[in-house]
Formats: structure tokens, sequence, C-alpha cells
């Protein structure tokens, strides 16, 4: 276990501890004082009157993301699993290749910056995802699968349900959700998702992705890069990323919503009796 | 009025000619190709059957953007007023301060190029959006106008109730709207928006913004570029675009949906009396 060397106040140290306890368990955490929810004075109006109340929304804020020292990106982001999005930025943007280049993570909220040290020299490869997902390509979904996996991410979405300004992005099996993670930003609510998928080196070419949201090529791009095969979300998709779909072997669900979805790429791979 | 100097087929040659002719009617335009919808095949699951349909989906494009014959910028956009978006983009970035910088726009959709020739070096300074916005203060909005706004972005959103996979943004007055931009990403919405704004030399201390999205901190940025000091969202608000709407003196209203809304900043703008 590495100590975070910062040692200052307000910083939530997250020290990386690789493969020692299972998925989800090897990341040892100090307390996390994160804004789940801003209390907003409104003004509402309803029925004709108005009145004074206290609205639940959703926090953004701005985060600066260093990587040895240099200053690479911004996020506008919701201040949740924070150490999920640099590593799923880290990912996309080819800095890493893989959670092992990762040294220390620490999110200092106070200042409102990510600090990564990483091994950028590291000598191994890209795990060639495409690939994964080609190996996957014979395994079927039911319509039941499709249903229950939606309405399993609405029921789990609280925050949505407070703000109306959350979306999710979950990773899934037979049925049950295993990750999620939600976001002010869709892009940034796939982004985490990516880099908990990376940071946990989890096997996705059996796993279902679950989105709030709809479905542009950079959406795509994204789910993609995660590995799953199967990409079902409760919005539209735009014709780019259809394309994209296609192209990189993705079963691409839109409107799933309550009894009814669109398959637009691969029906093959949806099993015809409805009941099974 | 300027010749396009490309000269190639596929080429839809926008001729600058300013202030001569009015309000959106300053610019002379060819035939404009732009695909309004893309048709997909899609198999749709509906009370436990499936069924081939073919489903109205939102186009969206690559575009690159070249300034002076220099590649600044990529867009993922819809293909539709793609000379605003590249107004809105290029006063965004502070590339150009007024419209009449812009002596040449030439979309080209073979090549998912839009070219501009400007005149960087233009003496002229920015409008001051912020003062103008301040002037306009004391302006009131009633609960009727704010829900009859609503109502109108609803009612004009064709390509949303085909597609389900666009925003809007519009510009309205006296209960009016304007001007609408749509596009498959909130973001292009807002600049496209924000372009024809610039594009026509609109005086918007007098305006209201009404937006089908989200409000983030981006977009409440976009929007106050715009110079409009009352914007009106059909969702939710979040905590950083209500501290950015204090600062600017902006009215913030969201979930304006049928007969009710929630005002976020400047509620002594909304006018008490329900039915004023």
């Amino acid at each position: 276990m590495k100590k975070c060397r910062c040692g200052r106040s307000g910083c939530v140290c997250i020290l990386v501890m690789k493969r020692e306890y299972g998925m989800e368990k090897n990341l040892k955490r100090e307390k996390e004082h994160t804004t789940e929810y801003v209390l907003q004075k409104a003004v509402c109006f309803r029925a004709g009157e108005f009145s004074k109340e206290e609205k639940y929304i959703v926090p953004e804020e701005k985060y600066d993301l260093y990587l040895n020292g240099e200053m690479i990106h911004t996020f506008f982001c919701s201040p949740w699993y924070l150490e999920d999005l640099a590593y799923g930025f880290l990912y996309l943007e080819g800095y890493i290749l893989k959670s092992e280049q990762i040294k220390e993570i620490c999110v200092k909220q106070q200042e409102h910056r990510i600090e990564v040290v990483a091994d950028k020299e590291c000598d191994m490869h890209r795990q060639d995802v495409e690939e994964t997902r080609k190996k996957a390509e014979e395994r079927k979904i039911s319509p039941k699968e499709i249903m229950s996996l939606a309405a399993a991410l609405d029921e789990r979405s609280h925050r949505f349900r407070l703000t109306g300004g959350v979306h999710s992005a979950a990773l899934a099996k037979d049925g049950e959700i295993l990750l999620m993670r939600e976001d002010v930003g869709r892009h940034n609510a796939v982004e985490k998702l990516l880099g908990a998928c990376v940071r946990e080196q989890i096997d996705t070419a059996d796993k279902t992705i679950v989105f709030s949201g709809r479905v542009a090529a950079e959406i795509l791009e994204k789910a993609a890069a995660i590995g799953a095969p199967t990409l079902i979300a409760v919005s539209a998709p735009t014709s780019r990323a259809v394309e994209l779909a296609e192209e990189k072997g993705i079963l691409l669900v839109g409107f799933a919503r309550g009894e009814s979805f669109n398959v637009y790429t691969f029906p093959e791979r949806v099993t015809i009796r409805a009941t099974a």
C-alpha cells in the first residue's frame, strides 16, 4: 500500500493497492466529503401560486486533472468517483493502457484538483477490446433481460429522481447491475464507468452497458472502449452512433422504456421468444 | 456580395452580404442538401412482439472547421445551420468579436468541412454583453409568458417528436419565439443560437432564451455570451449554473413544464400576479 504524499487537510487520499481484496475493494479510501446534492432556494410556481421552497439540485464542480505535475485537463463534473473519471479519461486519451501504470491518485477537494502519478513509459500493450468483443458476439440477450436492466437502472437512479439533472451508466451481467456511475454530464458518466472497468480490470466481454442518455457518436466510442458487446440506452441513438455500433460489433438497443425497446444493430443477437 | 471561391460540386456556398436586407435575409443561400432525418431499419419490441420498422433518427455528422486555411476544431453535430455553429464557436473562442470580421463562409458537405475566411486583425472591441444585460435587469417577465414560451418550444420541436434525439435553443421576445436552433448536442444547439445572434447583430437585451435541456455551467456560459437576461429551461440546472446565473445577472428558470416552473435566481423579476 502506498501513502499519499500530499498530507494536506481537505485531501481525500485514495491509496492504490492492486488486486488484493477483489473487485471494488482494492482501493482503501479515507472519508470522502463529496457533495451529494446542493439545497437551493427557489421560488416555485404551481397551480397559479408562488411558494418558496428548497430544491435538491445536482452539484457540478470544476476539477483540474494533473498528471505527473502537469495540468492536462479540466472537468466540469459531479464530485463523485473522480478517481474513476481520471482513470477513464487517461485511458481514453491514451496516457495509460492498464491500471498498473497509475501509482498514486489524490483528489484534493479544497483545491479542486485530481493529482495522478503514473508511469507513462509502461511497455504493456492495450488490451484488444475489439478482439474480446468479437468472441462475445455469439452471446444472446433476451427481451426480458433488456427490459429488466432498463427498469433496474431507473430504480437505482435516486439522484435523478431528486435532482432531474443526472445521467447514469451501468455495467450489468445476467440481468443484474454490477456497477453504476452517475454525473451531471452524460459523457462523464460513461467515462467514470470506463475508468472503473479499467481500474478494476473487469472482464467486460460478457457484460452489458445500460445508459440513461442519448447515444451520440462519442458516447458509442466510449462504450466501445469499455469493451462490452451490448449497449442498452433509455434514449435515442444518432445516425453516426448506429454506424459505429455496426462497425464495432456492438448490439445497440434504444428507447428501452417499460415493456418496449428498439434494436438498431445485430437484432439476431436478441432471442426471439419474448418470454425467454 | 462576395462569391465563394471554391467552385466545387457539393459545396453549399453562403455568401456574406452584411445588413442589407435585414434580419435573416442578409445571407444568400444556394440550395442546401442538409439531411433532416435518417431512416434507420430497426427491430422493435412492443407488447411482447417483434416487428421490423423504419425509425427516424437524428443525423450526426463530423465536420472540421477551417479558419483561414487552418483546421481549428471538429464538431460532431447535426448538419443544420452549420454557418451559425461556426459563428458561435468563433465568437466564444475569441477568434472574432463581430460578424463583420467573417468575409466568407463555405459549408462543403461532401468533404465535411466548414471553411471560414475571417479578418482576425479587426480592431473592434467585444460588445459588453454584461453591460447590455444590466440595463435589462429591470425588465419583468410574467408566469404566463414563461409557460407560453416553454409550450411554444415544445410545439415547434418537430424534430424531437420524430427522433427523440434533438435539443432546441430559442430566442424569444414578448412570448413569441423569433429564432430556434436544434442539434443532437445541447451545447451545439446553444452555440448555433449564439452564432445566429452574432451574425445577425441582434440586440438581445430585451430577449429571452428558451432551452430544452439541462443547464450545466457551460450552457449557462454560452447563454450569457448571447446576452439575453433571462434563461428558461425545460430541464434541471446544476449548482454551478445557478451560481453563474447569480454572478452574471441572469434570471434562471428551470423545469418549465406545463403550468409550473422553478425560479432559481432573481425571482423579483417574475411578476407576482399569476395572470399578468
